[in-house]
């Protein structure tokens, strides 16, 4: 089993390609702009939704985070009123969004988009170091759940009809009023759909359109697609998104994408072993118990240029760490490099991390019987940690027979 | 202090009308259909949303309870599939719904609420001991935020106008789309609303409409208003709804419900003294300490047959007590009225409720300072509440001399 257990240790999947989009590439440049002027009144809180904390972080900077993981977005322009303008660049500073500006925005959504878009062209914003992207797409910040699927699709799409914005069915049947309030009709469900963000377009198009809108437009205008038909003649091609696009509105909104957070934290674990027999076999082991529950990667530990450990931890992707430890009580060298990459990677400045570090102690080969209390090193160790949002924790296994069952 | 404290124990709000709807009456019958047979693909969970459990409860019951509030609404009619029809009294049965029955349903949404309407209709259903309303509501079982007077709105315009139904504004833009997917029109979004739940209809337009219902209508058809307007020419009053009448139909908003039913069960707490004098000022003490944070409560305990004590606890609103008692260990009686009122009540049976004994010892006039480990009898107590889902709590202030710094 040892054997056909260390040829497990390279995943088959491609590594780390689930949710980073890794290797997708564009042959034109895309740059974002998302408004996040909103007040928030419908939350019935005086902070604006954009700046609620989640599991204590702004969700906009969650959402940053998402536009981040995608390498093919350079820029990011984040759009303030005025009174949020230093909170904003200081949540930038704070939780390292390197690829984000802020940009200061006007009274209403539309104004504040067209400020954004404005930032790119360099007559308008002489000191502006951005580049005029070919593709811009618009995003909402209270809506923290966008994945790179949809936003490659609505991008590309862009690129080739001028416009695209993701859309969803209709959750409600929509009904027309009358002036004294009683139904007039119900629309066909089946025919309309509802327009969600992310929208696309290329950055000449939705420019033009925005330099044409009138007052009305500025301020009663429902959305951007409609504009670019209306002032360009294009007519956007309508992508049909995933169910996370919704727009956090309401207080259970944000209950419930800390709940969704929390879950996704859990959902994937890494576990590193060295190269003794017991370690291995217990990582497969854990990787067997544990596969139904959640994704688990096993990586052999190594330091070196290619290193999969290395990407592991500084993917992203984990905030559960295992490393499975055979005989050494002290305070392996490994755990205090782990601890390091972790630290590095600013993983723990996003959510909190949890690594567990398992002690196999093979009674049969090792002196003695251990106990938890001779770990002071890697107590020290842990309370280092906790300042930093990391969570250490130990579990020692004393043990005189691997159980072998599997093999 | 004392006196201004007594005085205060009479609260000027009308206790308990808050949200049990209290006072209100109809001069007409009515009765609830609530459809209850979707299969809950959309949360991606093999148990159908309307069954998935919301603090160890079935969301269903949670609804029911709503209704139940409404001590207008003589009977609720759920409809679920044959499959779920031995789950669903089984619901019944255990969280002691005594207005509601089951009725089996049909393949669609339309079928199985014109089923459950012919529960109503003698001749349809000989062994039916249901009256036929004047007014029927129907509702979403999923949608388990609704309160009386919405409730109230759409029942009384029902009455008046012969249909009725909740509407919210669009969240999102609607828009139409061409057969090559391609943005057709963006529609005016302050023309159009969202059409929720509940709505109400005279029973004999509703019935009429369902029995002129072609097959297409019943497989298709988009909702009770439209078939209204089709066959009996009864345009509906709309009315303005709030946003909690949302319907759970992703997981997220299973979270979302979960931590809105979490806030509502900490969000009043109903305080019960004796006439002591100490009793009384540290009940007021504590109001104005929460009084910030939520809804509070005092009460002199008393037991007779007005006695608003009794009234606060088979409400429904509470579910924290705080009775504050002076100089008794053994174990008062109040405490173990008290316990047996919530018993009697059912409330434990819904979700957890928490009662917290404080107990004020006087060191100038008792024997001696009283010790935790003396109210052995309270630990027997509280061993049997946890069973009955009643968490039971002691605090024990042993004090020299009232603080009176509010005086």
């Amino acid at each position: 089993m040892a054997e056909a257990a260390r040829d497990n240790l390279q995943p088959n999947r491609p590594l780390l390609c689930k949710q980073a989009g890794g290797n997708r590439t564009l042959d034109f440049s895309v740059a974002a702009v998302l408004p996040a002027g909103g007040s928030g009144e419908r939350m019935g809180s005086a902070t604006p939704k954009q700046f609620c904390q989640l599991l204590q972080r702004p969700l906009i900077s969650i959402t940053l985070e998402r536009f981040e993981r995608v390498h093919w977005i350079k820029e990011i322009v984040v759009v303030v009123s005025k009174q949020n303008f230093e909170l904003m660049s200081s949540i930038i500073e704070h939780y390292g969004h390197s690829r984000a500006i802020v940009v200061e925005g006007a009274l209403t959504r539309h104004q504040s988009i067209f400020n954004g878009l404005k930032a790119f062209v360099v007559n308008q914003s002489p000191s502006s170091w951005l580049e005029k992207p070919e593709v811009v797409i618009i995003h909402d910040a209270v809506r923290p759940f966008v994945e790179e699927d949809i936003l490659f699709r609505v991008a590309t799409a862009a690129k080739e009809y001028g416009a695209a914005g993701a859309i969803r069915p209709l959750v409600s049947t929509v009904v027309a009023t009358n002036a004294e309030g009683y139904l007039d009709h119900s629309l066909e469900r089946a025919k309309y759909r509802a327009s969600e963000m992310p929208q696309a377009f290329t950055f000449d198009i939705i420019y033009r359109a925005y330099q044409q809108c009138t007052d009305y437009d500025f301020e009663y205008g429902t959305e951007c697609l409609h504009l670019t038909l209306k002032y360009c003649g294009t007519s956007a091609k309508l992508i049909d998104g995933p169910p996370d696009l919704w727009k956090v509105t309401y207080k259970r909104d944000l209950y419930a994408a800390e709940s969704l957070i929390k879950e996704s934290l859990s959902k994937s674990v890494c576990i590193f072993t060295g190269m003794q027999k017991e370690a291995v076999q217990l990582g497969c082991l854990l990787q067997e118990a544990l596969q139904l529950m959640m994704e688990v990667d096993v990586l052999t530990w190594s330091l070196n240029k290619e290193s999969q450990c290395i990407q592991a931890i500084s993917s992203g992707l984990y905030y559960n760490f295992i490393y499975i430890n055979i005989n050494n009580f002290d305070l392996p060298l490994e755990i205090v490099q782990l601890m390091e990459l972790i630290e590095n990677a600013k993983l723990s400045a996003l959510y909190p991390v949890v690594v567990t570090v398992v002690h196999l102690n093979n009674l049969e080969t090792a002196s003695s019987c251990i106990r938890m209390e001779d770990f002071t090193n890697i107590k020290e160790l842990a309370k280092e940690a906790h300042q930093k949002n990391v969570l250490l924790y130990r579990l020692l296994i004393n043990y005189t027979q691997v159980c072998e069952a599997a093999q």
